[in-house]
């Protein structure tokens, strides 16, 4: 395969899962191939591109070398190892300072908290003694937490209702690190979606609201529901966010909106499935803004194309349903957008998602929903 | 590489040129992953993508058997080995066929005077006397032409406006199939691009108008200039056309319109230079579409997003100048779309194209007219 191509752009992703794939497309439009870096040759991203390295633990290192310019899909990355690629003049973007808060939950709890971001009440947990003090200073429900950033497909965080509950978690995840938090009552949970550039030029995307279930996405509508006050606070928060970490590329501050206001929830250094809908619906997309900032290129216009846009996830049933032996029958769901991911199915996995757009989120939902229905070979409203 | 995953939909493209390239993203989009017969591996398209057989006389029997459905970037095939393999039952889309249309002019000039079309006068050059004779029965100037579809690059046609010039052209193209054309006086050069199932479903993009200068594309408007009755006559053609040839896949028709109407110029039995916009411009591009196409799934909506569309393509100077080294300048014209190939700068090569949409052609020319010239090096308007 052409490694020995010329390219002024040199780039390096490390992940290759689906959020590669679609960075991989809008460097491709660019003229530019990026290098990856997959945990296996059939990873969505491997799939489709042709310079691929597989992880190896000394395998980064050189990786990093053949690149101008290292970007990332996740943050579950020996931070140590990302170091020490920053101390030996390697480009990483983000850097290790924003990699860090994203990966490392208590970390960044810490850095906000002393900065003076709205964070819920926290507290590292080495054991159920911790557990038992938090709960008698803050009460139950309390939110536990795996301080590492979860893996895709693994459950990051418990709400429990009592001391019962709590153990049970703490016997079953006690070998992973562990925090605890208050619990929100959540009103709505906002993701602002931000691009920016090594100089500090911030644009921002249109404010997306999202429904998880057991802590995964589901559906994602933009504009969030929410009046310009808000929407202004958001940002505000996340411009200071962006700028006390150094980000570069795309940063996405889940955020909740509670009666006590707004509350980080969690960020991410990398575009964010909030975001895929700006692939059709903004003038340039979340991945070619992350590319163009992460090579330190001027950011591409952001505003909305259309009144209202819903993306749906399309997760992988019990069933075992391969989406893609339905593709006709979503594709006749005239005006969606149909994004899969050449993922094996399996039950709560990311298989695609589809996009569509209306006056309305309720008219685009209904367009979005019968595409999902489709592709997972059900009716559209059962 | 993965050459192992199975796919549901087994696509291959024959050629890697830019036209693969985008159709390549386009189907990626969708889940599929499509195989590229190539001239080289660092051909624009085979750069970005993993599975790809280098073109050799006999590996494209063995490229179609491991692909469901074969598709073509370009029409420079030898019609006699598809013919081969469509009697094996390898799925060609479209089938020779249409692909012998596009291909030999002097076989398409004689099918379509069969079938009613207004086409100019023409004749097969065999040697001087019957260029002689054709410009005795229809005056100069008249246009000499090679039959089969040239390469990128190279010149196809030349309007010649005396004997001399005629026998100038024959002594150095003589070796070339040549046939000779009733010269037209063009009032605008027009491109339908049109998209057909198997079935016969049958989806069109607005009309574009094409400026060209020695055969280059440079310039492409859409919607073109012209009024509903105009535009209508030139899809009925266009229907027609696609229906007589059973086409398969995006069919663009270039038309002169002439004083005495519209004149079939050549045929394109694929994604269509003039079709760029409708990557940012439609809901749906011409790739996807094609895609969609020749893999029998339903088409998208073919309308324009916007009043007026801008695309420029991006040609290599005598200067030697690499678009990439300029693609920040570029980017900072707010708003364009820059699309880079990947290809090594030389004279008169397509190195790129940049789209732009405005509230009218001079709006989006304007702004397609500024990337294009950052792209180059150049000053906006010299």
């Amino acid at each position: 395969m052409p490694l020995d191509i010329p390219h002024l752009y040199r780039l390096g992703i490390v992940g290759a899962g689906q959020i590669a794939r679609m960075t991989y497309q809008a460097a491709v439009k660019l003229g530019i191939t990026p290098r990856l870096f997959a945990e296996r040759f059939d990873d969505s991203a491997a799939q489709v591109a042709p310079m691929v390295v597989l992880n190896h633990p000394d395998a980064l290192a050189g990786f990093a070398t053949d690149c101008q310019v290292v970007t990332f899909e996740h943050e579950r990355i020996d931070i140590g190892l990302l170091q020490a690629l920053e101390e030996n003049g390697n480009l990483l973007r983000p850097g290790t300072k924003t990699i860090r808060a994203a990966f490392d939950k208590l970390h960044q709890r810490r850095v906000l908290r002393h900065r003076g971001f709205n964070v819920p009440e926290f507290a590292e947990i080495l054991g159920p003694d911790d557990v038992l003090d938090f709960a008698s200073r803050f009460g139950y429900p309390i939110v536990l937490k795996t301080i590492r950033a979860a893996p895709p497909g693994q459950r990051g965080f418990w709400v429990v209702d009592d001391r019962n509950e709590a153990m049970r978690v703490l016997a079953e995840f006690g070998h992973l690190a562990l925090m605890a938090e208050q619990f929100q009552a959540i009103i709505k949970e906002l993701v602002v979606i931000m691009v920016r550039r090594p100089g500090g030029h911030i644009r921002f995307y249109p404010i997306t609201e999202i429904t998880n279930q057991d802590g995964i996405c589901l559906e994602i509508r933009a504009p969030a529901d929410i009046g310009q006050r808000l929407a202004g606070e958001a940002r505000d928060i996340a411009t200071r966010l962006a700028n006390e970490l150094d980000a570069v590329g795309v940063l996405a501050v889940e955020m909740f909106l509670t009666i006590n206001g707004l509350v980080i929830n969690e960020l991410a250094a990398r575009p964010h499935n909030a975001g895929h809908f700006t692939i059709e619906g903004c003038p340039t997309s979340q991945f070619e803004n992350h590319v163009r900032a992460v090579l330190d290129l001027p950011l591409g216009p952001t505003w909305a194309l259309n009144p209202a846009a819903v993306t749906i996830n399309v997760l992988g049933g019990l069933d075992g349903v391969d989406p893609t032996q339905h593709l006709g029958e979503a594709l006749a769901v005239e005006g969606v957008h149909v994004h899969l991911y050449g993922k094996q199915p399996r039950p709560g996995r990311k298989l695609g998602h589809v996009t569509a757009f209306g006056d309305d989120i309720d008219q685009a939902r209904e367009l979005a929903r019968r595409a999902e229905a489709a592709l997972l070979g059900r009716r559209p409203f059962p």
